[in-house]
């Protein structure tokens, strides 16, 4: 079973390098290369062979600490082409499907592949993302940032116009819709879902969402749930705690639904 | 690489029966056993072998629709013995994390077992969760849980008073407290956990959220960060959008933090 | 100036008798009267000519409070006939608009009452409300209920379809607007509101909202706002501090605009 | 009874320019002075005589509108020496209170005098505000803040330090406080409170609205409550309708509660 892995920094690991909360790097560690800041310079290589969590000094004589990157880490320093969907979204709606080990799952559009290299970690070693976008150069970027977190045999890539075209898979678990009009997809996105199974989608405004519900609806979906995640930092400090002043109050309204098939059991018995 | 799994429902699948809002049940399916609703009764074994995502009738015509359970409904349908992390605050809370397929997690305490189904199916196929209560009957009531959704070979139970005797295992990739007094394990989940990886924790109060930030910052960890998770639902339907009038209005506040270790890279060098 | 009002109870006051959170009751002493309550039962002739703020023990000892009911006493607890604008809301819109002292305000519909004194209160003593309905019976309850408070010198009822009819006042230093049908109203608001003043208005649904700002700029309004405002308690006890767990999640949305003329200055030098 | 007041704007009085959402000025109109502004330059003078509602347009041709300023924008316009309370917040306390025309307030502290001019306008013709400072160029600044919006009359300004000294007022019909530990004046704010009337004060801290809560609690003050008011806009435009991406999250906890006598009525018949 588990084996446990070494914690040890090695060649190509993705460190999160740590000095503080404005001075965070998500690097992917390479003998010979230097990572520059504004409280000093420090070298990658040196860091190799050293155990995640240890502390050292920039040039600067600067605390900085190496750091295991969490998923959403990986998720929010993807090199970024497009807008990507938030943790605090992708979590919910993650945990709304099915999807596990061994997952077969379909993602419209591929974006800057924040979302790709999640469905791909999530439904490791077996399973598989079929990433969809009509963009050649969003797939080409993508597939570097998927790469980078190792995860490329994970994910199959189609440049495709799905709206007219359709889905190249069938039978997948979870269909993960990202496109401006996601109304247009549902029809070819129930014909590539197994029944019973999930589409989740996400928009910013109030009248895509009604759209897509209304869609979903009439095209044999039910129990779709429409939900928005609030985040809220709390301030914890020597001087008092209190929730923090700015910040982010808008992402997206998230979709769920379950597909439905057309054949009844009564008239098969 | 991944097989297409067959989408036909079969003896012992969890399915969701779902006949309206108020009617969703989560059920085992067993040839024999009658579900019983205030819309009619349904014979269990009359849907195995047939797909998700059939739609049958309850003795009294009502149509009910046979789906695939999702993580969620797992969690929040188990028999519960105590209250249980939300969704919306787990979602976020993993992705907070590094914990993939192949990790080795400790959670204390296991509860009724709703996150440890969620870990062990986050880490399968070869992955570990070891969960730890000082009770037993709740270690008993968990192992049914997780045995009836298929992932007991990736649970380890723990019977221990850890805040006295501390974890049995070491070099784990994260450690999940929920517990009503997460700041007493802090020293204890220093020594199970890797160095740069994750604690994370959440309690409904301020003042155990101060205590167990300022606890995690006297014993080395770095880069806490303090969210709350507000979930609304927006509600589509035909009179009209609008945000639903009452609900769920606080849960918990979901703490994050990094295990540094003592070493400096500049004492070895 | 302001000279010292007597804080003695007298026949005929408004008091908020409080035992504790579930148990207070907005009075209206009157000797010989009884209230009631499942703690017990006190005589209300019996506080009379003593001062608000003292101590009572009801004839199952125990203890109440005699209060000074606030503004949002007031109107939460009027006779209800329709649901009403919460405090939490109204406060915001009220300075929102330049209503205060001596002004002149419309008021669509007078539903049970609950805005209409509250604006009253907060014309006068000179100003005036002008509070329209088509509901005769909503007109009647809402006349007792601003009489119970006294301020019926500084409303003035309208028994009139103003969608059909228009407003019978004019120059007016703001209209309030609390029907389903916001937008229709917009056309005889603009009559009867002086240039460069403000109507408000709420709606739960966005539709409705979306329609009555579209009006409300095609119909030489500017400075359109909507906003939305959530209250949340937090509950401060000695087991700890944290926010209440279910409660009211949505109630309107909020729009103020701002009503321009037609004519130009430039056109008139 | 009311009489409608000319929509005339005169001399010395306040404006507030709109030329749209980045470009809005409160300005006290005198005769011979400019407004300048990046669309363009307009002569105050121009607009005395003219209603209110009136189009302009700049010297570079773009248009502006002459509107009334509402009770926020006063507010929110004061020349500020401190941070000052938020509409959203104090709309809501003003109706928590019984506060009306007539009313005899202490505010506590003066601050910018934005709180100070809407009580004043609150309590007007015949009510008081009784405004306390420590310091006297807060109430310096303050002073000329509420000249300008014609309120002089309805305030009595006092330099003292009430912490040591308490308030020259008595039986007052609410206490304000909004100092840095509004604990520390809870003593003086219960002497100078008539019986079951109100006292507000609010906070950005939990810990300072918990030892608030405790002190009002141990000093004979009920029915304490705690809010926190989150204001949301909704973006309601031709291409989608949602809420506002970024924005405020917090500015602080209310806090209301009303005085108790120590006398009991029992113990007076």
């Amino acid at each position: 079973m588990a084996r446990k892995e070494e914690n040890i920094i090695k060649e190509k690991d993705l460190v999160l390098v740590y000095l503080d909360e404005k001075r965070q790097f998500l690097v992917q560690v390479v003998s010979g290369l230097k990572l520059s800041t504004d409280h000093g310079n420090l070298d990658l290589g040196e860091i190799i062979g050293k155990p995640f969590g240890l502390v050292g000094k920039t040039h600067l004589e600067r605390d900085f600490y190496c750091l295991k990157p969490s998923t959403a880490d990986l998720m929010m320093k993807v090199r970024r082409t497009t807008t990507i969907v938030y943790p605090k979204d992708l979590g919910y709606l993650l945990l709304e499907t099915a999807v596990g080990p061994g997952s077969r799952v379909i993602e419209l559009g591929t974006g800057s592949g924040a979302l790709t290299l999640v469905l791909a970690k999530l439904v490791a070693p077996e399973g598989v993302v079929y990433s969809y976008d009509r963009r050649e150069d969003f797939i080409e970027n993508a597939k570097k940032n998927i790469e980078r977190v190792g995860y490329a045999h994970n994910v199959e890539f189609s440049c495709v116009d799905v709206a007219e075209h359709g889905f190249r898979h069938t039978d997948v678990d979870a269909v993960f819709v990202d496109v401006p009009e996601p109304w247009a997809i549902v029809p070819k996105a129930s014909e590539a879902l197994k029944g019973g199974h999930h589409l989740v989608s996400w928009s910013p405004n109030v009248e895509q969402v009604k759209r897509t519900v209304e869609t979903l609806e009439s095209h044999n979906f039910k129990r779709t749930k429409v939900k928005e995640i609030i985040e809220r930092e709390l301030l914890v400090r020597l001087q008092g705690v209190r929730p923090r002043e700015r910040g982010i109050t808008h992402t997206a309204y998230l979709i769920r639904a379950q597909k439905i098939n057309a054949a009844r059991i009564n008239s098969k018995s």
